[in-house]
């Protein structure tokens, strides 16, 4: 009785639903701290005390009414005023109030814009390894997801690639930096790479290419690491953000959409983005949290970056230590390790030792799993001995 | 550079910014407890105390990474439970928690659900006047959205014009009691109309046609009138609910599915919503938000059904005293008052009295204009003066 398109979703979901069930079904039988489960994006490190203590001033401050009643479809003014400056404080933008618009978290806000800008037929490019869900967003709006083949060396985008992947129905390119799932960062001249690459297409086509900018991972990056703000090397770019990883707030679905003047047609392009917030059902942003927004857009989350950074040289020294291939991750929360076998059977055989990872496949990258070190630190070191043994019966085979 | 379907949207959108824009720049010349703004579903009546309190304890109370993380698609299920139990006790029904399914408010919950359930090219059928938002829903979908003409005898749903509307392509149709605009309640007679009709043609074309039950104001009722569960009466139905209006929250985005055993291939459709709900954007509804609804899924609302109903005795004695028709509403907080003019010229004529109110065409019934009365008592008391200005100024015409 559903639908053409879910028929195959459902089916496809019922395997990560099976991960879930699986993780339950042995905390059940070994116990919560016996079962290693990486397979996750969700923060284990709390929202920092400021948003909660900023929710209560919230509710005992302002006006009920306007704290939970409609504002416009692309959120509270002074909420977006207030993250532009933040955002122009921090990475020397100019943007203002009607650049932003707060969304039902990065996946709505990068729905919102599809469906602003993209008709049936157009396609959309991405780099492998990437986020499964941006197939299903592309579908949503009828467009091709045109996946670029992983440059497995370092994991960095494959310039040349893109340059022959581009026709005249593209219409939008989705980077991720920091990445799900290889935790690379792509730097200024691989962005200026990407620019020219576009720049020089879209002349040829004489059409308008996007970026959309995914970055639910722009604050967690290590070493020192700079994660350069996209819309100061492309005009057509788009950025997509979220509040779940750097807030840890990823069940309250809050994020907002930067839409530079720059960008072509801009007035219409955000007016468009606006309705699509409306019309797909999402209406607004949850108005609580946009409000907490507001008065956190600046708080300091190097404590919880510092966490993640502690569990990222666990992991990959000793993943490394016992003989596992992987491309050292600058930013987000994610290893994408190799597999000495196929990657499926490589996370099927590491459920015997109550390790669960995600195969590469689901992102378009056979041959290696995705590794969330978003957990306990402790859940890394007592991972190790079983990872050890994971790794001689897989040697051994 | 917009996609084409939103050029349209982009423009019609502009019309509802403009009134917006109109009721800020007449309260910045008048002064806002001047104008009459009876033109948005806002309620001004505060959440109930008991739901800010909540908040306050949750964060308080309950585990920081669990309130603000990721839950399955569908909810928590402590809450999807504490819904099940309340419907049961409230209603007789028999629903358990793999019945309900949370979603971002009752406009996310439809899109779901169509998103799970409709195909290109089939019919979702509704009765005007209509919610304008469920044209775009249906063409999210890529669905034909068919329109049964008013009854504009008592709005009353036309149950001999739905027979003859539903084809072999008829795969849902809308309702929704208690009524925007009209206020009107189907009874219990209505629905076993149209559940039997529905039956028959099911019968007839071999098809499963869906009820989709959008109930926003279900606990909108005065004079004690009861406002029948739908799936009591028809077993494809689905119920879409928000608790923007009746705890109101309408910024917070929270409501639910409800999908019962009894509708047609129910687990696949339930499954089939669960991925909808991730891969339209909105991956779960907020979650502290759940929470909340959690711990007040029984709390008494009947204070602010008051509040409405107050203004509803005022509103309609004051209006036909001074010779407005209109069916007086059982329910929700809109009244559709007939036009003696165009009902856009009599929109645009209001405003030189401050008035703002929506003209019948965007409800797909002109003649009428709708008048929501979920503002502040005072509002009405003041307005009637203008109203009769107003009446006497169109009269004289």
């Amino acid at each position: 009785m559903i639908s053409d398109k879910m028929q195959g979703l459902v089916k496809n979901s019922s395997v990560i639903r099976a991960m879930f069930e699986e993780g339950k079904r042995l905390a059940d039988i070994y116990g919560a701290e016996n079962v290693y489960d990486f397979s996750l994006g969700n923060p284990n490190v709390p929202a920092p005390k400021e948003v909660n203590q900023a929710i209560i001033d919230i509710i005992n401050e302002e006006n009920p009414v306007y704290v939970h009643g409609y504002m416009s479809n692309s959120g509270y003014e002074d909420v977006r005023g207030r993250i532009a400056e933040s955002l122009n404080r921090r990475f020397g933008t100019s943007f203002s109030t009607g650049n932003i618009l707060m969304t039902v978290g990065a996946a709505g806000g990068m729905n919102a814009f599809f469906k602003a800008f993209i008709n049936p037929g157009d396609e959309i490019i991405t780099f492998a390894p990437y986020f499964g869900e941006y197939r299903a967003y592309a579908s949503n709006v009828e467009a091709n997801l045109v996946v670029i083949p992983p440059n497995t060396e370092n994991f960095q985008p494959d310039i040349e690639a893109l340059r022959e992947a581009i026709t005249p129905k593209t219409k939008a390119v989705i980077i991720n930096t920091p990445n799900n799932p290889t935790g690379v960062i792509y730097s200024e001249a691989t962005l200026r790479r990407i620019a020219d690459v576009l720049e020089c297409k879209q002349k040829e086509f004489n059409t308008v290419i996007a970026v959309f900018s995914d970055e639910p991972y722009r604050e967690l990056a290590y070493d020192g690491i700079e994660v350069p703000y996209v819309t100061k090397y492309y005009n057509n770019t788009v950025v997509g953000y979220s509040y779940s990883k750097s807030l840890s707030l990823p069940g309250e679905r809050i994020g907002y959409l930067v839409i530079p003047d720059e960008f072509d047609d801009a007035e219409n392009v955000i007016s468009a983005c606006n309705v699509a917030i409306r019309i797909l059902g999402f209406v607004n942003a949850p108005s609580l949290m946009q409000r907490v927004i507001g008065r956190c857009v600046d708080i300091d989350v190097s404590e919880n970056v510092a966490v993640y950074n502690r569990n990222r040289e666990a992991l990959y020294n000793g993943l490394t230590e016992i003989g596992f291939e992987c491309v050292k991750p600058e930013g987000a929360f994610y290893m994408f390790v190799k597999t000495p076998v196929d990657d499926k059977e490589f996370a099927e055989r590491a459920k015997k030792y109550n390790i669960l990872v995600v195969p590469g496949s689901s992102f378009g990258c056979p041959g290696y799993v995705r590794i969330a070190y978003c957990v306990a630190y402790e859940t890394i070191i007592n991972s190790m001995p079983q990872f050890r043994k994971l790794a001689e019966e897989i040697g051994g085979k």
